[in-house]
C-alpha cells in the first residue's frame, strides 16, 4: 500500500534513528488526532468519499462554460482563489491562452481599481461567464468584486445573467447562499468542515481547474492515493510526516525561513498555495517558519547569493518533477563561438536536472539544509498526490508546533482596522 | 533641491535625533566613499551624464521593432532580465498585450525544455526580433538560449537575421561582443563600471522597456532628480540613507526579514527587481536581511497571518503611489444584499488606499515595525526615481554592514558545481 510517490533526500539534516524514536509517539498522537476529531478536519477523509455526481456536474457545468464562453471570471480570495490558479498555471501552456482558447481570470484577490477597470474592458467583446467563490459572502474584497461583475452581467446579460452566475458557498450560511437562492443561481457546495486553504479538491477548486481543461479525475485519483499512503501513523513509513518533522526539527534547531524552491517557472503559483497553507496554518502564537518560494534558475542570480552566502537562518526544500511534458534540444553549433558544443547532445529539461543536483549540493556546501521532494511527473494526477501529501505534512507540522492548524485569527485584525477605518468615513461624509 | 519625492513614515520603529547622531559620521564616510570609489559605482553619477544619443539611438531602435515585430524575445537572467521585466509589468495593461500590440517575451531566465518548446511554437506566426544581453556571454542559461534563438532566427529569416538581432554587452571584451562582431549585429553598451543588478537605467533596461511602450526620458528624468536629491550626504536630509539606516537598525535590533508590500499587483515584478538588488548586494559573508515580498489583498489572505500573529522575526515595507491610472467605482445596488451600499459613492483605489492604512496600523498593533515609502504616482518618472532611491539605499546599507554591495560571489558556487557534473557527464557519455 505504501508506495511513497514523493522521494525525500535530505542534505545537510538528517532523521536518525534516534529522532525517529523520539517522534514517533508524538506524531502517532496527533495523527489520531487529524483522524478524529471534528475541527475542520474533512480534508482528510475526502478523497476516501464518492465524489462521482459531483464530478460529473463540475464537468457538465465546465463543459458549458467552455463552450459558451470565452472567459470565465473567478471571484475570490485566498483559499478561494490560490488553489486553483495554482494548478491552473502549473498545467496549461507559458504563452496565449489555455489549450482550448478560454481564460481562466480572477478578481476580487486585490483591491486595484486599475486592475478591475481593464478586466471589464477587457471581456466586453468576450462571452463571459462569472463564478464566485466565498464560504461566508462576507469578504469584503471578493464581495466588492462579486457586486461589480454581477451588475455587469445583469446588465450585458439580463435574466440570462442567471444562467451565466455559478455561486460556490456552504450549504445553509451566509449572505453568498442567500444572494444565491434569492437570484435562482447555481450552486456548488463548500464543505463545512474544510477550510479554505485545505479546500482546493472541493469544488471550490475543481470547477476553475476544470474550467481550465485539466482532468479532474486524475487529480481526485492522485490525492485518493496519497491519502491512502497517509493513513499510515508510523514516521518512519509516512513521508509526509517524515517532511513534517525534519522541518520541525530545523525550527527547533533555529532555523527562521523555508524556501520551496522549483525550477520549472509553471509552479511558481503553486509555491503560493503552498506559502498560504503553511504560513496560515503555523504562523500563530509568536511561532512558525516563515514560508517563501523562490524560482531557479531565475533566482539563482537574485535571492541565490543570499542563500549560499547570507545570514545563516534558512533552509531549502527543492521541488522537482522528474518529468515535464514539452522539452527542446540543444542546437549544433558549427561555429560553437559559445563554446558549448558539448551540450548539443542534451535536453534542456536533462540540463535543468542537472542544474537542479548542482544547486542542492553547493547549497548543503554553504551550509543550507536541504530537503529534496522528488516526483515522478509534472500533471494532474501528482499534482493532487502532493497537495495532499503537503496538507498533511502542514496538520502534522503545525500540530507539532501546538498551534491550531485551521484558524487564522490574525487575518481579522487588519480587517477590523480597515472596516474601522471605512466606517469613521462613512460617518463624516 | 531637496523635494524628497519619497515620503517616508515609520510605525513602531524610529530614527531618534540620538540615532541620527550616531550615523551621522559613518553615513558621511560611505556617502564619500561611494562618490570616489571607481569599484562598479558608474550608475552613481550615470542619471547626470548626457545620454541623448544613446536615448535617441534606443528609442530608433524601439519604435523599427514596435513597427516590424509582433515579439521581441529578449534573452537574459538576473539583473539583465529583472529590471525591464519589472518596469514593463508596472506600466503596462494586465489583461492581453501591451497597448500597441508587441509583446516582450524573456527567455534565458530558466532552463525549462517546456517554456522553451512552447515559445519557439508561440512565435513561428509572428514577426520576431531579438534582444540578448549579457556583459560577458559567460553565463549558461542566457548563452544557450540565445544559441536556440539564433539558430531559430538564422534559419528563418537569413541574412535578415542580422538585422533583427541585437546585443546588449560590454564595449570590449567577452564572448558575446566577439559573437557581435563577427555576425556584425547592432549593439549596445553595458558600460563596464555598473553591475547587473545596478543597471536597469541603462541600455540593458532601456531597449526592452522602450520596445514595451514606455517613455524612458521620464524613466531617466526620475532617476536624475532622484541623484540629485541624493547627492546630500546628510542623514538628517537624504531618505534613501534614512531608509538604509532604518531598516540596518531593525536588523541590529534582531529582525532577520523585509518584506516589501504593495497594493498593486502590477508591482509584483518590480518587488522581485527590489529582492535581487538587496539581496545579492547584503546576502554575504553571513549577514544580511532576508529581502521577500507580497502583495495585498491577496497575501492578507495568506501570510498575512504569520505577519500578524507569527514568529516576530519580520519588518515590513510597505510602497504606496497616491495616484495609480484607472480606476473603477463600486456600484450602487438597490437590492444591497450585500450589505456593501455604504461604498457606492467610493471607488476601488480609494478602498485601496483605506486598506493599506487598516494593514499598516494592525501590523504595528501586532508588533511588527512598519516602513512606509509614498510616492505621488505609479508612472515612469516616479519609477524612475524609486529605482535610483533604492539602488543608493542599498549601496549605503551594504556598507553599513561592511560587505561589498557590488559583487556576488556566491552565485558562482551552483555554477561551478552544475559545470562539474555536466563535465563529469561529457566525460562519461
Amino acid at each position: 500500500m505504501v508506495n511513497n510517490l514523493v522521494q525525500t533526500t535530505l542534505l545537510n539534516c538528517s532523521l536518525e534513528t534516534k529522532l525517529i524514536e523520539a517522534y514517533h509517539q508524538k506524531v502517532n498522537e496527533i495523527h489520531r488526532y487529524l483522524e478524529t476529531t471534528n475541527d475542520l478536519t474533512g480534508w482528510v477523509e475526502y478523497p476516501f468519499q464518492n465524489h462521482d455526481n459531483l464530478l460529473l456536474e463540475i464537468e457538465n457545468a465546465a463543459n458549458e462554460i467552455r463552450t459558451v464562453a470565452d472567459v470565465l471570471v473567478v471571484a475570490g480570495i485566498g483559499g478561494s482563489f490560490l488553489g486553483a490558479r495554482a494548478i491552473q498555471d502549473a498545467l496549461t501552456p507559458y504563452f496565449g491562452n489555455a489549450k482550448n482558447g478560454i481564460e481562466v481570470i480572477y478578481v476580487g484577490q486585490n483591491m486595484s481599481g486599475a486592475y478591475i477597470n481593464q478586466l471589464i474592458d477587457y471581456i466586453k467583446d468576450k462571452e463571459v461567464y462569472v463564478n464566485v467563490i466565498s464560504k461566508s459572502g462576507g469578504t469584503m474584497e471578493p464581495a466588492l468584486a462579486f457586486r461589480v461583475m454581477r451588475q455587469y452581467m445583469e446588465e450585458r446579460y439580463g435574466k440570462e445573467s442567471i444562467e451565466r452566475i455559478i455561486v460556490t458557498t456552504d450549504a445553509e450560511k451566509g449572505l453568498l447562499k442567500k444572494m444565491a437562492d434569492n437570484s435562482g443561481y447555481r450552486q456548488f457546495v463548500i464543505p463545512s468542515d474544510i477550510g479554505g486553504r485545505y479546500s482546493v479538491l472541493t469544488p471550490v477548486g475543481l470547477l476553475p481547474i476544470a474550467v481550465a481543461g485539466i482532468d479532474i479525475r486524475a487529480l481526485m485519483q492522485g490525492a485518493k492515493v496519497a491519502a491512502l499512503e497517509m493513513q499510515e501513523s508510523d514516521l518512519e513509513h509516512n513521508h509526509a510526516y517524515q517532511y513534517a518533522v525534519t522541518r520541525h526539527m530545523l525550527y527547533e534547531q533555529g532555523f527562521k525561513i523555508e524556501l520551496l524552491a522549483s525550477f520549472e517557472p509553471s509552479l511558481n503559483k503553486f509555491h503560493e498555495w503552498w506559502m498560504q497553507l503553511f504560513g496560515e496554518s503555523e504562523g500563530k502564537q509568536k511561532k512558525g517558519l516563515f514560508p517563501t518560494c523562490v524560482n531557479y534558475s531565475t533566482d539563482l542570480h537574485s535571492i541565490g547569493q543570499f542563500i549560499q552566502d547570507g545570514s545563516p537562518i534558512l533552509f531549502e526544500t527543492l521541488l522537482h518533477f522528474h518529468e515535464i511534458e514539452g522539452d527542446f534540444s540543444v542546437p549544433f553549433d558549427t561555429r560553437n563561438e559559445d563554446g558549448l558544443n558539448y551540450l548539443s547532445n542534451r535536453t534542456f529539461n536533462e540540463i535543468n536536472a542537472i542544474s537542479k543536483q548542482g544547486t542542492a549540493l553547493a547549497h548543503a556546501d554553504g551550509g543550507v539544509p536541504v530537503i529534496q521532494l522528488e516526483l515522478p511527473k509534472l500533471d494532474a494526477y501528482h499534482l493532487g498526490y502532493l497537495i495532499y501529501f503537503f496538507m498533511k505534512a502542514c496538520a502534522m507540522s503545525a500540530c507539532l508546533l501546538e498551534v491550531n492548524p485551521f484558524d487564522q485569527p490574525g487575518v481579522e485584525a487588519y480587517k477590523r482596522k480597515m472596516l474601522e477605518l471605512l466606517q469613521e468615513e462613512k460617518v463624516t461624509t
